[in-house]
């Protein structure tokens, strides 16, 4: 960590996100965008969402996470140094809230091929997170790894989850069998310090254990020990991702049109336009696993049945998930030739951390002589430019967030920048985006099918479903 | 590869993939679903589009890729063989159509930690599919592979495509640095015959070349040899991948209410009765990129701005990429509980090539031991089986694609179900499902931005934009 980013204000400064927002605007892109007329509408909800935003800071526990207890953050490092030094492999399991964070933030910020690199060259453990129970995964697991040299996480905020506690399961007999008695030190819990199993079997068998805060729900949990440790292991820098975090905070905090509630407020005026497709963008790989994060926060937060007031509203804008260059060859055809549904947001990277020259060969070829002597990076701009320019053109609704890097600093910020702006949204909104009621019949009626007491009813209603109709399969 | 499979009918009919459709209708699904007088209504399109894809058929090169020239299939084979006995990695440089068929295909047939095990368990070099320019990824590829060691599949139809073609100087460079004057063949170029640079590149260096057939575009291009080199030299059964599509085509041909027919007309209905979101969403971690390579063509083949008589149609679903049962932890919520806007696909898979049983440990822990010797495929099948049904009962539209195994004969089937749907969907949309003009208004503009000749005006008119406005930057 460079000490000096903590009081250089020029360096902070010079890493804020920026959030453009020109291309939402009717006045650049015409008859879909939004106008004066618009906005001043939203002004109400908008007073209102930031006075909720204020009275509803302290039950918003996530919001505090930029601050955690140094003792945590001290007892993280510790951890991750020993993991470190003692094992080859570090295998989250979890699913959801528990996987995607600490996936986004691996692959942004370490090499994009680390476990095939070197071990010399990626100094840090091996890294998976199985965030699904694919019997084929599982195996080739096994195929990578040796569970003796390797530091499991479990992951789960309830306890419960059944996807992660049968891996649980798997894991416990695999390790029972490779160190006996001794297995429970290649494993770590991360859940609730009072519900659900996991923390009671953590107990039970002496298993080192983080606390998710009770406050902190699955989505909004990256600041916490389930993505805090994953990344220290793999040799990320957390107290940059916090202070980055928090210097987010600071800028939310010092004006109501800040960034966060920008973005949350143009997006529920677009939704309520008519787009109900939220793209995101980034044109870099190394945050291609941001899109998939973001996409689990917009969706699982904002998609509701019933407002607060109990009104079916049937709410929420669908994201999609899409990378720069690579879908310009296969998405921005329908972008910017197909319906006014969508808002595309764009994440560009001023800088990358390599500059790759397009060397001087086969000048002779005319037609692809114009490459020669330009950057990748100038290349990925041009396009980019290109891109954002043809969409706003055909008169299709874009907004742009602006990295200087991609380092842990700006991670830290982008993280919590989404995080606010969904319950900024859910606030205009007037929903509840910390719940997620509809994932739970799905899952009663699993349960039912694996016999699992207490679900009978359940399974009496499903054996009285009409079978499907013959007919209508093909 | 069996022999028995060409002759055994009751595994062809077993290997059947089956599309099911009751939950796209109204008496299964409620008021958002498709009704008798929907499908009435759709008859007389449904019988023109017919008609069409009978008379167009010989326009549509793509469709004769299963009964390839044996010479080429000969050829792609023993080019295989060579690589696999004289090279450590094979590497892809494609984009967009080049790129999602041969990662699609791989990911389903291959080890899903392919590139990490052990070379004696793996046996075929390693495989990487570089669709993007960003030169942190570049660079990384190069910290794993030996370009002396590798050989290089330079992918473009057109031989001009500027990412590709900017990886082809790039590697010509490195090449050349290795090998001197012998560059040449760890170099294999697959594109068009007549145009681009490619072919004229390939023929002055002596670079072994493969053809994309003139009438066959990028996105329906797998099983000619941009996919089937690629797939060989992984070691998949590359016939078996063109009779599964052989197959398919036979029941297509067979009659008018195919599968593919079918999945065509009802997401035809369902988009045009507001479902303007398409969820490919499989429940197997080998599938997850046919999603990808899906969203490719139904995108750029049906999101159009004009239909076929020139009137402004701004046409196209938007496709969504998800997987069970991952994202049931990320997306369900909002598919449960948000607008009536989607359609979900879900593509089943009733025999995993691995079985995997939960152990009884921690039998104590009453509300997790319901698990404990169930397989992981129950769960799997038990939450699938759960999500359509909350999918279903809270009155959205899916439908489910059946693969009795994942095998090249499934997935010849399956990429031919998807290629014929498409068209089929275009016909009846009326629009031409094999052309992509919104992509050339971006390019053009990252051309002018590189002071590529010939684009000078189209510079001058980017100098003429009136720059973003700051107070619209937070």
């Amino acid at each position: 960590m460079n000490d000096k980013r903590y009081i250089d204000v020029d360096w902070k400064n010079g890493m804020r996100i920026r959030f453009d927002y020109n291309n939402m605007l009717a006045e650049n892109v015409g008859s879909a965008g939004i106008t004066e007329a618009d906005i001043m509408n939203m002004r109400p909800r908008f007073t209102k969402a930031v006075e909720n935003m204020r009275n509803k800071r302290k039950s918003m526990e996530w919001r505090e996470l930029p601050y955690q207890n140094k003792d945590l953050i001290e007892d993280i490092k510790q951890t991750a140094k020993y993991i470190q030094e003692n094992y080859d492999a570090f295998v989250v399991f979890g699913i959801g809230g528990s996987a995607l964070g600490p996936i986004a933030v691996h692959t942004a910020l370490n090499n994009l091929r680390y476990n095939e690199l070197d071990k010399q060259l990626r100094k840090t453990p091996k890294f998976y997170v199985e965030d699904n129970i694919d019997p084929e995964r599982i195996r080739s697991l096994f195929q990578v790894i040796d569970p003796k040299r390797t530091m499991f996480n479990v992951i789960t905020k309830s306890g419960n989850t059944p996807e992660t506690m049968a891996q649980m399961l798997i894991i416990t007999d695999v390790l029972k069998k490779a160190l006996g008695s001794g297995f429970s030190k290649n494993l770590i819990a991360t859940t609730d310090e009072l519900k659900g199993n996991l923390i009671k079997i953590a107990s039970e068998y002496g298993i080192k254990t983080y606390y998710i805060p009770s406050g902190v729900g699955g989505r909004f949990s990256e600041l916490c020990p389930v993505g805090l440790l994953p990344a220290a292991v793999c040799g990320i820098d957390i107290e940059e991702l916090l202070a980055g975090a928090a210097y987010m905070d600071s800028i939310i905090e010092s004006s109501d049109s800040n960034p966060a509630y920008m973005f949350g407020a143009l997006s529920v005026i677009a939704y309520e336009k008519g787009n109900n497709i939220s793209v995101m963008m980034p044109y870099a790989d190394s945050l291609k696993y941001i899109a998939d994060w973001y996409a689990q926060l917009w969706a699982e937060s904002l998609g509701k049945r019933l407002d607060n007031d109990n009104k079916q509203v049937f709410c929420g804008q669908t994201p999609v998930k899409a990378l720069g260059v690579t879908d310009q060859h296969s998405q921005i055809q329908l972008y910017t030739e197909g319906g006014f549904d969508k808002v595309v947001t764009f994440i560009k990277v001023d800088r990358f951390r390599e500059e790759v020259t397009i060397p001087h060969e086969l000048k002779q070829y005319e037609d692809i002589s114009y490459l020669c002597g330009h950057t990748l990076n100038e290349l990925i701009s041009a396009e980019l430019f290109g891109t954002e320019y043809a969409i706003s053109k055909s008169g299709h609704l874009n907004n742009m967030l602006i990295l200087s890097e991609v380092n842990a600093f700006t991670i830290g910020q982008l993280l919590y920048f989404f995080e606010v702006a969904t319950a900024f949204a859910g606030e205009l909104l007037n929903i509840n985006a910390f719940d997620q009621p509809g994932v739970e019949e799905g899952k009663n009626v699993a349960y039912a099918l694996l016999n699992r007491k207490g679900y009978e009813d359940k399974l009496k209603e499903l054996q009285s479903i009409k079978p499907k109709d013959e007919k209508y399969i093909k």
